[in-house]
């Protein structure tokens, strides 16, 4: 594709970078801002580089945040003691819009991946092992990928914490709320047989 | 979707306001660039900006340019007395990339559509008139949308240029290239009986 302009093409690969654009995805987008008046690009623009230039990350658990300690820590009426290890910033987002957990997170920023070269000291873990001892964490939930990455960090984390009084536990792992028992792969029938729960106990 | 920081909230907002892009491709694109460097992320809002704020519209073609005249009137190996006539700048980039023309372009900004209220004081047509009677234009080749606004905005033009020596000519319509037969459409299949050429003239 041949551009008829060196800043046309400059902004159309700029976009083009961004995860999932194609040249031609890009070019609609460039073609539209065009459109736009140079005050609404400005702030286009400006917001951007803002966003980069100004974030922080919550030092008591990792997550994006406007401040050094991000609105989820900060707020009283969340139940402190109560960490919730996920591996990235959108899980975090994921989980807060169920609206149905009231603790507190932990970004990991990954998870141990050693094929990837991913190891436990490019992952926020050590500050994890430090906050529980400090902050006497009742519960430590994980809320990992289910796959063999996400079974090794939550054994690897699991063996540093040992000997603390904290609860350990993992989310529940099974068919899908709305799926239909014939399609579910044998690992997950397996798993949802193996970790059976009584009737009573399963919240609707 | 609540996000956990007003400047990735704000950030979120800017990139789904383009065409084609929900609030979750927006959220992705904002964490890949939270992942890149400041300096990155400086020079993708920057390229941006500079091109909105820089960017020029041939003062001959109304094509997108980056100096007064664009690169293709600009251009002595092209020939200046051949026009095609096209919707917006999109189309330009389309006939360049085949490679196949060597004239120069005119763009209108859009077609004759009275029910979009665009009539045709909105489109670059006086300047066409102008340039034909100016440039001594030999050719004027119409690469529109064939649909109604297409053929009314032809017909138009036409009317207006009435009495030049200019000749005036369409792009082809018919089966496109590696189509089927019995898929094709009444009016196409029609036309293309219609304007039916010697084999002799058919370019391969």
């Amino acid at each position: 594709m041949q551009l008829p302009s060196t800043l046309l093409e400059n902004a159309v690969n700029e976009f083009a970078n961004l995860p999932g654009i194609g040249k031609k995805t890009a070019l609609r987008m460039v073609l539209h801002l065009l459109k736009q008046d140079v005050a609404t690009v400005e702030n286009f623009s400006e917001t951007i580089a803002r966003m980069r230039r100004e974030i922080k990350f919550c030092q008591r658990c990792c997550n994006i945040s406007d401040g050094d300690i991000c609105s989820i820590c900060s707020n009283s009426m969340r139940n402190q003691r109560m960490i919730c290890v996920v591996e990235n910033i959108r899980d975090v987002i994921a989980i807060e819009s169920t609206q149905q957990f009231n603790g507190t997170y932990h970004v990991l920023g990954g998870i141990i991946s050693p094929l990837d070269g991913i190891g436990p000291d490019q992952l926020n873990i050590e500050s994890l092992v430090h906050r529980i001892a400090k902050e006497q964490t009742e519960e430590l939930i994980f809320a990992l990928s289910p796959n063999i990455q996400g079974d090794t960090t939550i054994y690897y984390i699991q063996r540093k914490i040992q000997g603390s009084s904290c609860r350990v536990t993992t989310i529940a792992r099974g068919i899908a709320f709305g799926g239909e028992l014939e399609y579910a792969d044998e690992m997950t029938l397996a798993r949802s047989l193996a970790n059976r729960l009584p009737v009573q106990q399963y919240v609707k």
